[in-house]
């Protein structure tokens, strides 16, 4: 954006308004649409911004984006918007990276203490009055790998690092001496250090290579006691041999929360599994999330107002942020 | 213990026989025995290894303990067996000071994030079926008062500082600059400090100073954010107190591991409230702390049967271990 005409920036609200917008109200012509009205908000647009970031409307009102130079939204992961019209396009793309790592981490942490503590089994029992007597598993040592070497799955290696996990990553290229992760396995050999490890956390960004990653085979490599942790989404997974690991004992656990269909339905087995934790896609949510994510926003748009180069620019090829840059 | 004759040693067993005791049973004649038979055990006995350590039959066949020099108990906390008799005599009092240090602390950050992470309620959402997304807390920056600065407090202390929690403690005395805690309080004068805590843990030692220490005048002084983490003793609380403070919202929540009656009796109401995470006093109760215990025990009878100096000796006028021996 440079020169004086005032911008005219379309934002795709979801159930509830994006908080803290009246600064920029001031120095743009704000639409506020939901999915229905948002082909019509696109017409003339020069920017977007995606609030409701788990909506899948963009693509079919892609046709109206007549002068659209700018995409930003409000989330870590882009492949709501990942359709090949974006991505040829010129169009810039944007995310809020940053701004859940650190939640999600210490979500991951409570999952795997809640594992380690039977936290769960503690909870039934409490609920019927029964003092029952467990002994239960330390997490100081164990091993936990990391499949997603962004900045969640930074934030993640850090703090269990902290709390005495030891940590190793999987992302694309294999490597040593990673500041957070030490060493860095590469993701398309999986399986064959999957059985080493504790706990599996799944962190890895939507693509077309890690759609999937999670299936028999690699459910198959994990050790039986084993606690499978989905942080990302839920298409890395391949659900249905999900359940079947976790039914036959070919995995101990598993703590989920993102689900290739969400809201989870109600048939789905994995609500009534005494060894799986469902939590509603909130890992990365602490209260005051929403302004933390119109703040980032905020930042890219006073950048873009001026002329100067945005933040967390996707890769459009990669699907993904690329790291240092 | 000295010289060349072969000591008796009496070993008060719970429904678990110890295991590896098979050095010790070459070096010393072991006597187990149940509460029923602790007085004829302990005739002649040089030695008592009190393995059921929530016993509280010593006091009642303390009159046969004739030549009695040494008394080890598989436990931190020794307020089982602070009798007066036992208080008055030459008797060298043990604990298994250590065992449960990190453990324990684990236990304490897993509650803690549980709590913050608002994983009971994500676990009754699932059994019915549930999806409902909710803002969750940060743990980050919060603040957390441990109360009781012997090992267990400090592994808790370093533990939650290195999960991003601000910590402090109180102890006995009011001092700065302590390499765990930074600020120690004075436990005398809890409820000044009280308010700026989001999360208070009780690992103190139970003494005539600490019983009751947590009642009605203790839970007012607390924010109604605040939650009570008990990993001590429930004799340190005033349970009638505790459960108005949460029947009131005078605190948010409790996660309670021991209480003043255990097993917890089917009538309490703190297996009911939705604000309350009761466990069976398990929090160090890590797979292999009974060869842990033991180990500990074995250590100190190798010690004691060459004459050389006891490690653990507790401070009978105290009633623990003193830090720095």
């Amino acid at each position: 954006m440079s020169g004086t005409e005032t911008p005219v920036l379309a934002v795709l609200r979801g159930d509830k308004h994006p908080p803290d917008m009246e600064p920029i109200e001031e120095a743009a012509v704000v639409r506020y649409t939901d999915a229905d009205g948002l082909a019509d908000a696109l017409r003339g647009a020069d920017a977007l911004f995606v609030y409701d970031f788990l909506s899948s409307a963009v693509p079919a009102a892609w046709h109206a984006a007549d002068r659209l130079r700018w995409l930003h939204i409000a989330s870590a992961g882009v492949d709501p918007v990942m359709f090949p019209e974006l991505r040829e396009s010129d169009v810039v793309l944007t995310n809020s990276r940053g701004v859940f790592d650190d939640s999600i981490a210490e979500y991951v942490l409570g999952q795997i203490l809640a594992f380690a503590k039977d936290l769960p089994r503690s909870l039934r029992l409490q609920a019927q009055r029964t003092w029952q007597h467990r002994e239960s598993e330390r997490v100081q040592g164990r091993s936990v790998l990391v499949v997603g070497t962004g900045p969640i799955g930074r934030s993640i290696a850090r703090l269990l690092k902290a709390a005495g996990l030891r940590v190793s990553g999987a992302g694309r290229r294999e490597r040593a001496g990673d500041p957070d992760f030490g060493t860095v396995y590469a993701s398309d050999r999986l399986t064959e250090y999957l059985p080493e490890m504790d706990y599996v956390v799944a962190v890895a960004p939507l693509t077309e290579q890690t759609k999937g990653m999670f299936d028999a085979r690699a459910f198959a490599a994990m050790r039986p006691q084993a606690r499978f942790i989905n942080v990302g989404r839920g298409e890395l997974v391949v659900t249905a041999d999900l359940v079947e690991a976790l039914r036959t004992g070919a995995i101990a656990g598993a703590g989920l929360d993102v689900f290739d269909t969400e809201p989870l339905p109600p048939e789905s087995p994995l609500w009534t599994m005494d060894n799986v934790l469902v939590s509603p896609h909130m890992s990365g949510d602490f209260i005051g999330w929403r302004n933390a994510l119109v703040e980032v926003f905020a930042d890219n748009f006073w950048r873009w107002r001026a002329g100067e180069p945005l933040r967390n620019v996707v890769d459009k090829k990669l699907g993904y942020v690329p790291s240092s840059g």
